[in-house]
């Protein structure tokens, strides 16, 4: 997996240069971008809407379904990397700070196999 | 920035950790982390929501907003790596998919400065 | 139950009531409007994340369930009451317009126990 | 406006008809209901998404953009109203409730012209 290797620096250089070469910058506020999360994140629901939970990954190995939920993912993805690059944001820095918090809100002896 | 270095691998397992360590697995179907990531993204919205794209520029260089909206942000992608993790999908991979696509769907010569 | 003699438009002029009273006309702009209709939704779902599609019809004979679910659809409602006010749309004539498009895109007799 | 004269049970027993017909209540769980609205609400705010506030009012005034955000919309109530009629709620009571709730919350003295 290329995941291996790439940096998430890397990413986001990779959007930045789409939105730069578009001037899309000045479109690119917080209000906006995070209407733009949310509704790629409701497309990729909008996949398995109707289907069980249990159906919904037995639907993931439908190659169609599949190819769609990694597009829908990779939306999410790109307008978050793009919120990021907008607002000076160290995604690292954000991630391993809320995983950090969240290992005390949800002490593993107290949340194994429960929520 | 730590995004220089870090991979998008580090921290889907840094994610990886997490869950498994709280056997959440089995909650992690695509359709509840679908719903998941679509919440966390209506809780960014949630600070932007009565302030005009102008004002939410604005209302980054506040420290507590700044920070809301930090965290939201890292439970968005939080959510993202986790269903990368599940679904066996490589971000990079699909990322840069979804860019080359949308290459050729927004040509700069057509998009410059309009959407 | 009230709603066999309660008009939408009482419903409308109630909201109305509230959100003139407030000066808050300003605020409600179809963008506004719209996430706050979209952020009030998720908090709906919020409620139902985690469990199974048959849990969640189990969950709503929880008394603080109900209550929880009950409140935030009302949240949705009174926001989509407002959105109707402020762009003059008679929601009968919406509704019945849509509903009427469905019976075309959903004929009954393909759709009969599967969507 | 017909709002004037249709009750809100009228339309329960619109969309109650329609779901009834195909036989859609086994997929009407309040998850997969509250998913649903989600996402269309998600498509009412995508008409948008780029617009500033202000802008937004403009676009209701192009006929296309309306009679879009009005089918949407109508969308979002027809689920809401199926929501309703699965789980026995009374629309009018729930708002009405609310309403009440809101108007504690936020004082007119305290809130006036602000939120």
């Amino acid at each position: 997996m290329s995941d291996q290797e790439t940096t998430v620096g890397e990413l986001k250089q990779l959007v930045e240069n789409f939105v730069s070469a578009r001037q899309w910058q000045q479109f690119h506020t917080p209000k906006n971008l995070s209407m733009a999360i949310a509704i790629e994140a409701s497309e990729l629901m909008d996949l398995f809407k109707w289907y069980d939970s249990e159906e919904s990954n037995a639907l993931m190995d439908d190659i169609d379904v599949r190819h769609a939920a990694t597009e829908e993912l990779a939306d999410v993805l790109i307008l978050c990397l793009a919120f990021a690059n907008r607002n000076d944001i160290d995604i690292d820095e954000a991630v391993r700070a809320k995983v950090t918090k969240n290992h005390q809100k949800y002490p593993v002896e107290k949340f194994k196999g429960r929520f």
